[in-house]
């Protein structure tokens, strides 16, 4: 195939010409296809049904220590379910809180209280501070940045590289700015790039001189145990053992959730951190509330039992998401590869395909297979504010349609992709 | 039975001389019980375990627009959820938020939101403001007044009467003070004293002039259907149809939860405003999360069907808790009545038994009734910064220990009653 900077302008237009044709014949097929959103397919949930009769009527509802789970108590979470979330994060269950059904939640409520009270000792409020900055890498989880946009805190961006974050930009800016507070972190197979932190990003992120006495890199692990190939994991560095041989494990705090191993929105979220902050954590939490749902967390322990009975069940859950990613991964290569108009990561694990179009080109591409019945994640979400500042980024979601409408979608994705393109070059 | 303010200095004397070797000979006995809070009892739970059952392995998951309930989406709730929240509040369901399993969550998150953001249209933050205060009907509910101290705000007493809080007082204060910005109301069965606000006083809360314009009226009706006589229940206006009526339903937020209908920790919460502020609110709510536990409420709406079912339900639980209430009163009518000791409000449903003794003594009960193995709701919790002006109210909650338990720790609780009263009279 050859490179498309390298064709003349008569092969650009009668290429384009093709190009429209194919995708007018698009149009009319009516498709309605979604791969807007990082959602698990219903033969995902189908492989926890059991799940649901962990609990019955018959069931005792007592948990290992003795408690009613079906009375007040146990605020930060019962011990198996700290155990075992604590098992999925990498530490110890007193540095655990299992909190609800969304580690979002929880990940708004960190930088809330942050806001209104201060999380970390001696940290003054947030709100009472003239500006409040944060570390965005990009491209990132649009949430994440819904999240301190909505409280007004500036983010800065900082370019994914192919082993993490910028880690240069990153310390010298933590290091020069007390403003800056934090960082977004996406740790394992990244939201949208599938990335893992090389062990140098982890041991330089808990390691580097930060300006802020407060900052907390808020490590999203959510696609920890999210392995498509079961014998070829990435491995992601401890980060909480890494802080503590630096001196400073207050600096983090990370969260994690079985949205995307059980049911989403009706799984365990959790998080984790220092002795000191979770301390801190439980002080703030307790005004707010006397606890979460422990029916639900004994029915995830009485299924799962333990960290070796997630992994297991992530490995059939990969067996279903092997066929889409390679859906996506195969339509690219055949359609784009050589072309000199796209590049994308292949993931290892995670929920996402990230593709990056000719720069100016992606918001074009999205418009084009919405008009064709498909749509995509908007161009610009994986930014802060929405704004790809190269208009290049595509978040590709191949878990939700099955693995024939994806590769209708990514057809005429692929096409969208080659029609922009070609338009641009045509000027 | 004399008035203790008419013995003599010999017969107090002699009667502290006889309280004291009952209450010494009562620490010999090693009493070990609890009455500090309000939690249901064992019984309680077992009387819903068929809930538990209503999803399992083979059930259905999608709700009756048709979604998946294991999946995200549907933030405010399933619609069947929203329709039985709605109907327990006493509003419609478009007007109704379905959020989590716990009432007090929800609350925390609207004085946090108006903290951070602004809730009611136009509003600004209340962290940009120089002072905030809120009107706290007293005795009231600890966790209320929790929160709304944790944000820094200045709380003001409003006495309670039996009719609802002094509204000459509540007219007045909102009318003058614009940094006054709401009250706390527990409208049905008030925590403690299980007082039903009156027509009267829901009309005047609905029609009263604020200086605030983004006053809000927290109106937690957490035991809306807690009536411990079916065939004599307390009936509450409907505050919503008031405040529309008077032209401002974005005055009241509407709080209710199941916590004290089926599980505690694992049941819904809701909340329910007009629907400019259910608007409002979930735009704010949109950055926190993406959902709440969908399986929780198909559980709930399966097992309870609707209303009726609550109140049936509700019905068979107050056969449990008359009892109860019934050991409470009965011990203090034998034992203080007529003493000039104490005053108790007879409540009609609720959790709580309110019990008034002479002013400068509730400190010295409760510590009394600790050492001697009983354990009671600190004095002052019901107040403010955890201070009873007066040192005068006890909370008793009845719900959590067995008849026979309760007989033993009331039988203390009046002796310790008595001899606090007498040592006061002694000077």
């Amino acid at each position: 195939m050859s490179n498309y900077s390298e064709l003349s302008r008569e092969e650009l237009q009668s290429l384009h010409s093709d190009l429209l044709t194919k995708y007018e014949d698009y149009k009319k097929k009516n498709l309605k296809l979604d791969m807007s959103r990082g959602k698990p397919a219903a033969d995902q949930f189908d492989l926890v049904k059991e799940l649901l009769d962990t609990v019955n009527s018959s069931s005792s509802l007592i948990c290992e220590n003795g408690m009613d789970c079906r009375n007040y108590g146990l605020m930060d979470g019962i011990p198996e379910a700290k155990r075992l979330l604590g098992e999925i994060m990498g530490v110890q269950p007193q540095e655990v809180i299992v909190g609800g059904n969304s580690s979002l939640n929880l990940m708004y409520d960190v930088i809330s209280w942050a806001y209104t009270h201060g999380i970390r000792t001696g940290a003054l409020p947030w709100c009472k501070l003239e500006k409040i900055k944060f570390l965005c890498p990009v491209p990132g989880y649009d949430r994440h940045f819904k999240i301190t946009e909505s409280f007004g805190i500036e983010m800065i961006n900082v370019e994914m590289t192919s082993s993490g974050p910028d880690m240069d930009m990153v310390e010298k800016l933590a290091a020069q700015d007390e403003s800056i507070k934090g960082i977004w972190c996406v740790p394992k197979y990244s939201n949208p790039q599938g990335i893992t932190y090389s062990d140098e990003t982890v041991r330089r992120m808990a390691r580097m001189k930060t300006a802020a006495k407060d900052f907390i890199i808020m490590w999203d692990n959510a696609y920890s145990v999210h392995d498509l190939y079961p014998e070829d994991r990435d491995s992601l560095l401890n980060i909480m053992e890494e802080c503590k041989k630096a001196g400073d494990p207050s600096r983090v705090i990370i969260f994690s959730s079985t949205s995307k191993i059980s049911y989403s929105g009706a799984g365990l979220a959790g998080l984790a951190s220092s002795e000191e902050n979770i301390a801190n954590i439980k002080k703030l939490m307790t005004v707010q509330t006397i606890g979460f749902d422990k029916i639900n967390q004994l029915r995830h322990v009485r299924y799962f039992k333990n960290y070796e009975g997630i992994l297991s069940h992530m490995d059939r859950q990969a067996q279903l998401l092997r066929p889409k990613f390679k859906a996506v991964l195969t339509a690219f290569e055949k359609g784009l590869a050589g072309k000199g108009i796209a590049s994308w990561v292949c993931p290892k694990g995670g929920y996402f395909i990230s593709l990056d179009v000719l720069p100016g080109c992606a918001q074009r591409v999205v418009s084009l297979c919405k008009e064709a019945g498909v749509v995509m994640t908007p161009a610009g979400a994986t930014y802060p504010y929405g704004k790809d500042p190269k208009d290049q980024n595509i978040r590709v979601a191949p878990t939700y349609p099955t693995v024939a409408e994806l590769e209708q979608a990514v057809e005429l994705l692929v096409l969208c992709v080659e029609l922009a393109a070609v338009e641009k070059l045509l000027g």
